[in-house]
């Protein structure tokens, strides 16, 4: 975004939310065992950690465990960059965890990838704008030329790479590039409408949230809303999830829904649809940029 | 009911509502055509009939017409056994309407089919104990004996019928027959968990309600909660339908959900779902009772 | 809206939802008398009219009788400026009804005040400018200067018209100049917080759709979500209503609400009931752009 | 409940949902202090302990510390009843917290005060019957006959002390000496519609909960619905609270809500009303009998 852009105010843009907390976050899980958020907090406290927050689950069907920890790095004993290995070597590798360790002020770089339908787009970019949100948006791709005015007009690049099915290798091979160029942490398909290949998403695992509109497992695939009108649903939804391999079946971040009932046609069914994506694709986003997230064996576990 | 148990005080059962309207009730639809509210509402007119509530629904894509009309019987000048010929007459085949004609002081006896499940079971008794529905509910069937002494302390008629492959057919002959001797006009499956035979369907059509611990079209078919929670969703559903000769997939009803998120296990959901179901299937229930449900082309047209 | 823009492309804005209906739509109400349908349907059907749409209400207890019909002007024997004369004549006078009517083809008008809050501003332009709505927005008038930039990109007027409580009465005065010189229909408060005069609220009776960041009539008045954090309620809310001489007391258009947590500061009420702010808001002022709404005694009649 | 009612089968009625867990649950809340987890868990793991469940939260702007921490005793190297000094001792005291210890296996015994409406009385009656809380009632009490038949068909105890303005405080002192003979642990109001004097609330502190038909603060008092028809409300809800001196503004444990339009009479906002009190009131005392409520400064902190 382009901070200097002198048409804007300062409290209508940017990251105006107050500064942030200079704290750690940690996101673990590991087969559940005696001690962990006693070693955890050991870890923490040794060093001089003030915990903000700490949030843990236990599945007791899969003895898995889950947590999440954050703490404030004001006086803490370890710099930023010792602390993923000094953990390691007392906690991590001893419970055999997998963890994920990330620091509230590193601002997320977002990519968002859009076609034509533009609700989704606009209402990321009024958060953009207005600050809601700790995250750059330096980067649009489209099949299509038609959301570029808006997204010049906040200052992010914005790329036209159309996708044909004789050239799509190529140009994901050119988006991947870009989202290199541009240092992207993580893209958000903004009702994209184009399939990524296996190979483009095994680039950004975990880190690619799409928006579909239907509740997943119904009406997974291409209309959803006409899908839904013909077999006659009194609830329609929208679901936001990761990306896998498999379409439209990634770990789900968040769902929600809205009645309807047989005075709506399919296009009531798309403008109603159209408000539910766009608040469930925000509360995705907002979980992931705020690293609440684990994700285990296809399901997520969301410490919000 | 026994309606003169000495046991239960007047107010704590029966049909206590208030003295209820002397009404009648058309469901009607047909091909739109122009002036059909205005037929109906002459016919109404013409008789010295008052017109309680009147809505319409015209599906513009397939161009069909629904409509539920009620008028006082209180001073109308054609019997109650005269309206449905009068009206065929004067305005249905002209029209080439399909219509129903309910009376509100006739009392719908409905059957319950249960197994051991009893949390829908319960709640429908409480329901039927205290009055708050206009049904009889002379006869419940299960093919286990555990909730009988719940039902013959309401003065309810039990019969436990076993369902096993192999005398399937001769036990549904039975049910066809208690069924047809108690009178039943329809019958609520309140988690049943036998499928009927599509010939047992056809003696019924659009009058057996079923519950399903889903949010169809989503986890179909058994153990729907266990899928939920494998897949991982944020939202489970109930939905109450029409049975059909395909399994779950009859007109919807009714539909409603509940959020979970990780924490909750398969029991969690199960409980969560319990109260879904209960209130999902009683406004599914109350609907059918009071003639608000229009199917047409497996879809409810429900004006409530 | 600066429809000769050049730099936007006309799928990305402007009223693009398929050419409109050329319609006549009736909103009526009156005492609740026998054969009003009849003679309402019977006027429409005389003049060669066919119903799109009839939707009508009574409330047994004040005995009133609402209806909202709508009907194609295509083939109609009388002329759009013919409409009201005629069916006060033949109908209106006849039951003393009350009546508003209104076309499908004409767009209606609309201001926005906003103040600094620009999360339902922002929602409502996305709206505006991908041509979500049947409605022109020449004019916002704001007590400060921070949104005008984005005001301005679309070509929207902007006037900055600071609120002081000795220039109160001029300043109104001012801005109901610029609500007459732009042909102004109704007055969106998007946040606008400032209370309006009577004298003010007088010159656009049920024209003024307000949003007010609670569950009304729960924490009326100023800084609602710090209310609800204290009184620890479970669930906040929004609400849509038209604004009256009494503060947060006219009639309720829509409200919607989302569940909240003791883990969720006043900051997270803020933030979960922006988004609930926007889609409440946006669902009052499409009823009242699509005529759906009737007012009477201070309630809505909503015939969506 | 009678256990040895030979008429009732075992799977009906009981505590039949599975062995209970035997475990220790630890309620905390104190000022928030560095060290106060790693304290804990070390309390537990020192003695052998495995945590079932741990969830804490620090109120950021008050600086209070709550924790709701679970863990089997199989294989606790202190007894139960040497539990809560030893936690004193070591960890409780240093911190300053107030804190209160249950174990998992003991049955809360809770009364049920009715007045003449059934509906939440038979939605609890159903749910003891079949088993699906953990909670023995041998007791109700209400100022009315009405519904001792279905109480004591269940083999609870049933006392009609009749409340007039002039004779409350003895038969008050009366309900008091019942409900120690009883060993009672906690009251639900189902529905009671009397007023408790402050000295019979004193006796039992976050131990009454009832269900208030709105959403309160909305439509405190009487006649929550009809006030809610009156104002035009789109939604109407349900709360669960403990009750406290202050009539209706007592810590809120749960609500919820169901959405209403302007073809509902107040009659149908009770119908509706009564399926959110049933839903509303239980999931309140679930928590209650799980231990999962901490109160403070008039909020509650629910661990479920």
């Amino acid at each position: 975004m382009a901070r200097t852009d002198p048409c804007l105010p300062d409290e209508v843009r940017g990251l105006t939310v107050g500064k942030p907390l200079n704290a750690a976050i940690l996101l673990i899980h590991c087969n559940d065992q005696r001690g962990i958020v006693h070693a955890v907090t050991d870890f923490i406290l040794e060093h001089n950690g003030n915990i903000l927050q700490l949030d843990q689950h236990v599945d007791p069907g899969q003895k898995h465990f889950f947590m999440r920890v954050a703490w404030t790095l004001d006086g803490f004993l370890l710099r930023a960059e010792q602390i993923d290995a000094a953990f390691r070597d007392t906690v991590g590798e001893r419970f055999g965890m997998q963890w994920c360790l990330e620091f509230s002020i590193e601002v997320p770089r977002m990519a968002m990838f859009v076609s034509k339908q533009s609700h989704c787009f606009f209402d990321i970019l009024a958060r953009y704008e207005s600050g809601e949100w700790r995250v750059e948006i330096p980067l649009i791709i489209s099949n299509h030329e038609d959301l570029r005015p808006a997204a010049e007009r906040l200052g992010i690049d914005y790329y036209h790479i159309p996708i044909t099915p004789e050239h799509k290798h190529e140009q994901e091979a050119r988006q991947l590039e870009l989202l290199d160029k541009y240092s992207i942490d993580f893209i958000a398909l903004a009702r994209y409408m184009q399939i990524l290949s296996d190979d483009f998403v095994r680039h950004y695992p975990q880190r690619i949230i799409n928006i579909h509109h239907s509740f997943l497992p119904a009406f997974a695939g291409a209309r959803p809303y006409h899908a839904a009108f013909e077999r006659g649903v009194k609830i329609i939804g929208a679901t936001s999830h990761y990306v896998t391999a498999d379409l439209d079946a990634g770990p789900i971040i968040e769902q929600d829904v809205v009645r309807v009932n047989h005075e709506h046609s399919v296009d009531d069914l798309v403008r109603k649809g159209r408000d539910l994506e766009k608040v469930v694709f925000a509360r995705a986003i907002w979980n992931h940029i705020n690293h609440n997230i684990l994700v285990y064996q296809n399901r997520t576990y969301i410490f919000d």
